[in-house]
């Protein structure tokens, strides 16, 4: 039990291929009288980094293929972007009511591979990092570097999900903290063990940053302060469901 | 943006049958010299709003049909909470590895129908609320006459999801605040038209409450503060994927 602070860290200036996000971001918040502390979570928005990393497409320069154009003709998307959708994912998940779900390259099940053309800029749109375990580890490189505190980053992305309309943020990668909370083997206070229960806080601390960010300011990280999670090494790629677990394939 | 802080709400006692949650939290708040205030959202979870609404079944009583014994062999369960679970389903969606996913009559999608076995006492299972946005409304009423603040209420449970190992706390019922921010037709900083953005803010700050809460220590509710959300009446209802538009049924 802690009481918990989400903090925006605004003031980020627009990012561009090679830029140092932990230099900036600490940078911004310094101009916010903010300081790292030892435990900090830091957020960073997915497309920033990719920003950062180069991996925006210019969609001019894409030529799709027979099956892109098919694809986006019975779905009422534009062909190159299907073309780029299509490039980023290992199979199409479902395709219906104009909304492409695939598994991309790294295991994720989202819309669009991830590929998107919100705040990028005029014909341009952005790819997932190609390893955002390795981005966070770099960011979180950077900030420990400059600072001397030890925390933890988790980059962010805004998923869907079955069943229910809107979308929540979600971790794509993650260093320093464990994904998940292992209470398996634990007891209530009645003395029954808790069986399956591993809350995902990499996927809640997400969906807190998003509540403090929004979408339409251009603020791409967040401090949360007071939570209490387990340090470690284990990527978020280790709470993909592997395929033989996989009720939902 | 703004910056957020949630807070857990411990002194809590036992939930019986008929309490009144709204009382209950004020009195721990207060015992936390805490109060209410303007905009709060208050996150209570669903295991004592289900105490409080007398939702618990002792499995002695419960004698499973044929289809539940054939459910549990499978899976190796028990009979008589499969049948509980059979009760409380309008379908299973899927089954296996020892996990039963269901549609609810509320029509959530989850394991078990959200029949729970933990921090309920021996031999007794929890079902969820019968109308979780209606149990939303009442604590919120409570908590309104009783403070003369405007406030939100979500119910909270944890829910598992495809895809990914882990569970995140979500919302299954709430009074008082939209359950998505509509941003759709709004420009991002470059002009951009974002169209489907909606973020499910009720179960971004379910999420919040639970990193806040944890599962061990039997606080079941916390307090966010400094949320910009939507007031308004809309129910978590609203947010369930109709079967027309539904890619995952």
């Amino acid at each position: 039990m802690s009481r918990i602070e989400v903090i925006p860290v605004p003031g980020i200036p627009e990012v561009k291929q090679g830029a140092d996000l932990g230099v900036l971001i600490l940078e911004a918040l310094r101009e916010n009288s903010l300081s790292l502390e030892e435990g900090d979570v830091v957020v960073v928005k997915q497309k920033v980094v990719s920003k950062s990393e180069g991996q925006l497409v210019r969609l001019s320069e894409v030529v799709p293929t027979p099956a892109a154009k098919k694809l986006a003709k019975r779905e009422g998307k534009d062909a190159k972007l299907v073309e780029v959708i299509l490039r980023e994912a290992v199979r199409v998940v479902r395709a219906g009511h104009g909304v492409i779900i695939t598994e991309t390259r790294h295991g994720f099940v989202c819309a669009n591979s991830g590929v998107d053309q919100s705040n990028v800029g005029k014909g341009l749109v952005a790819l997932l990092p190609k390893d955002p375990d390795a981005s966070a580890r770099r960011i979180r490189g950077e900030l420990e570097a400059a600072s001397g505190k030890r925390v933890a980053v988790i980059v962010t992305d805004t998923f869907g999900r079955p069943w229910r309309i809107g979308q929540t943020d979600v971790a794509i990668g993650c260093s320093g903290i464990a994904p998940l909370v292992p209470y398996a083997g634990k007891k209530d206070k009645f003395g029954y063990h808790l069986r399956v229960t591993e809350p995902a806080v990499v996927d809640e601390i997400a969906g807190a940053a998003e509540l403090a960010i929004g979408k339409l300011n251009g603020i791409p990280a967040a401090l949360i302060r007071g939570v209490s999670y387990t340090r470690g090494e284990k990527k978020l790629k280790s709470i993909i469901m592997p395929p033989s677990r996989d009720l939902f394939r």
